[in-house]
């Protein structure tokens, strides 16, 4: 695709903000969930370094009905930043400043090319973290996690990343500018379109400042892993710690193929059973935390229940559950997993739609590990494919679709915290209806009228 | 104002659904913090009892060009119900029914009309509690305090009512019903139409149902009243507190005015100190928290610190601070409370508000009481007026717009928690910006083509 943006030459951008060179644009043509497409990449990259650079570069491209995709970290996984119909992709990361930071109100403004570890670093001396942040802090962005409503392994306890954003400053596809929510906690005050911002993919605008409510970092934290016999016991557990209350910070399960994986090809030594990682975090009264899990877990038949007494303890009992992710790739020569899945469904749902994937999996014949923020429901898997082999991989495709399918009809969702990016638009009508995806369509059009931001995302397919 | 409503006779409502008689218009023509004016009232009163009766009569309001406002308790306190444009009053109080339960997933789905409470009862034999509902919940409804995005007392730990709903049913304008969310606790699916509701003070549409998340009743709960010598020490007791992250469930202050109004009016004895009021919630370690503490107010000068060991006795220390509204106007027969105020600021800016407020009353002669949910920054304030000298009047209004526009001056917001309603309106491009508005109104007009739904509100005074 190939679109006209010599306008770009008229906005007093700098000679090192704008790129045609491949490298740059074949670096932007893809996720890291989504395999690089022939034909897709943006035509231009152009790094903004202020707002008002954002402005004049959507103002100017509603004007000329060039495509806008906001780009940085690259680390979505499902499409959302692929620059389907080319144009300009906006790369965010050199607004990456902390502007200030205000320890007494316990907030932070940023610009969202920072990283998540960037934010707790900037917060460290006093005493304050951001609970929310996904594992993933250290390689994404704060504006990426925004745009795609992310959350992780501390959502259970602390929710997602954008229950702790206060306010944001935006620029609309028109090129204004404007502000959402304020720097007090909490807000009646007009449409909340912070919240409409959060999860929309880049689709409406591009956010360039957030201001963010931290916490004081919990006086005790432990961390612990527990056995189980079977995996219907782990998740039976989980699902009972949860609604008995146990007050987890993390709560993470893992099958037996994951833990083979793991041991594979990551310095791991695990046992080969099904596993559930905990962590816990207080200023008071950990150890009667701790104990009335261990409770609710012996009730599941826990055959192990270790807790660390420090950090190195943790790391050593957690080992294998954060670099998971890694250890599928290289796990067999022959097979490459499908993009993740990122179902989640009421916790009550959460040990049968567990059997329900294995099931499949082994009636289909397709190793499925499974692992995920089970205290959330939220359960990631991957259908391993020969990719090599088009049937194969259609056929994978097809167990994970019934998997989502599945996930829906139980109350759930298609995604937890990756967004509908392309993956998922199959399941956007079938998970929200009609009537929910028109008014969404509407309000695109209401606050894009040229449809230049992210074009294709959500909504619609490249074809659409 | 007069429409003609003939069309309801074609949708098939029972008799009993409608009316047109004097009582029932006078009733729904005013909230609790607005005054009846003359010519403000509706045309007809309409009790829907289904979606389908919703939908019918939204549809039908739409294709006649006939404004709907959503009623219920009436409880609003900035003319957020009142029907200035006439038209239809829709009354959804008997939609009030608990439609499923499900304590494995903590989780209760019920029709908007019921009160706060009542859905607490429903869910108390499971141990479980709304754990963010306002102190209103005995009188106020589900879909109001989402219509207004109500918070209260609790908020400080627990966050806002909307933060605990997962999903809803939602009929737009149009007619056409809509679900927003899901039944699982995190999504990332498609625009968060959910949040974009809540708050919208019936201006996008009308709630039919809401899927609420619930959590375990605290094992723990003790509740205490501090005092200070000065405000300023008390205020800045609370500030302390919140930065140093003690878990407090609820902090209130009341300065020495407020609770020399309580003794006069109600059935309390309380000294004449400004007071913090604090509430714990704890599964565990709760006596170490309030240790923490004890040793911040000990910081700011707390001449007592009381805890009770049982409700009895939370409950006489806690006399006073729930009712204190209703003392306020039976205080002085010559003074009646403005309209209160909700200002809200960042903690850190919380004891400077409170001194502006009450600086100003004293140079300007007004009585302010003050008093709210300080730990949110949240500040309601009433200036006391001769209600029958429109002077005076005058004059203390002028006085509450500089306590509100210095809120915002501070980073804070006009209201933290009633909502825009008619009374805050001329602050929302002061607080937002004209682009922010802008945007607000075109996502009014995307969702809401004829312009039905409670015209006038958030945007724009009957006049415009």
């Amino acid at each position: 695709m190939q679109h006209d943006t010599t306008f770009l030459d008229d906005l007093g951008l700098g000679a090192d903000q704008v790129s045609v060179g491949d490298a740059d644009r074949d670096q932007r043509s893809h996720d890291w969930g989504t395999a690089r497409e022939d034909g897709v990449r943006p035509d231009v990259v152009v790094w903004p370094e202020s707002t008002a650079d954002v402005a004049s570069i959507l103002g100017a491209a509603t004007d000329h009905g060039v495509p806008v995709t906001p780009y940085a970290a690259g680390t979505s996984l499902e499409g959302n930043a692929v620059p389907i119909e080319g144009g300009i992709t906006l790369d965010m990361t050199r607004m990456d400043a902390v502007l200030d930071v205000r320890p007494d109100d316990l907030q932070i403004d940023v610009q969202p090319g920072i990283l998540g570890d960037e934010v707790n670093e900037a917060v460290a001396k006093h005493g304050l973290f951001l609970p929310a942040l996904p594992s993933s802090g250290a390689i994404s962005t704060i504006g990426g996690m925004l745009a795609n409503d992310a959350s992780g392994m501390k959502t259970v306890k602390y929710g997602e990343v954008s229950d702790w954003v206060l306010g944001m400053e935006v620029v609309l596809p028109t090129g204004e500018v404007i502000t959402t929510g304020s720097k007090a906690v909490k807000t009646s005050s007009g449409y909340d379109l912070g919240d409409l911002i959060v999860g929309s993919e880049g689709t409406l605008g591009v956010i360039t400042r957030v201001t963010i409510q931290l916490a004081g970092r919990p006086q005790q934290i432990r961390g612990g892993r527990a056995h189980f016999e079977t995996l219907d016991d782990a998740a039976e557990a989980v699902f009972d710690a949860v609604r008995s209350g146990v007050d987890v910070a993390k709560i993470e399960l893992i099958d037996r193929l994951s833990a083979a994986m793991s041991n594979a090809h990551l310095d791991t030594d695990l046992p080969d059973v099904p596993m559930v990682f905990v962590e816990f975090h207080a200023d008071h009264g950990i150890e009667d935390e701790i104990d009335f899990c261990r409770t609710v877990f012996e009730a599941h038949g826990v055959t192990e229940f270790e807790v660390a007494e420090n950090d190195r303890g943790m790391d050593d009992l957690w080992a294998a559950r954060r670099e998971l992710a890694e250890a599928l790739e290289p796990y067999d020569e022959d097979l490459s997993p499908l993009t993740p899945g990122d179902v989640t469904v009421p916790i009550s749902e959460y040990p049968g739609i567990i059997r329900y994937a294995k099931d499949l999996g082994e009636r289909e014949g397709f190793l499925i590990p499974c692992f995920g923020h089970a205290g959330d429901g939220n359960l990631h898997y991957a259908v391993m494919v020969d990719p090599d082999d088009p049937a194969d991989v259609a056929h994978g495709k097809e167990v994970s679709r019934r998997i989502v399918e599945r996930a829906i009809e139980l109350g759930g969702t298609s995604t937890g915290e990756h967004g509908i990016g392309l993956g998922k638009q199959d399941y956007l009508v079938q998970e929200h209806g009609e009537a929910a995806v028109d008014a969404m369509r509407s309000i695109k059009k209401a606050l894009d009228p040229a449809g230049i931001m992210n074009p294709g995302k959500v909504f619609d397919g490249p074809d659409a």
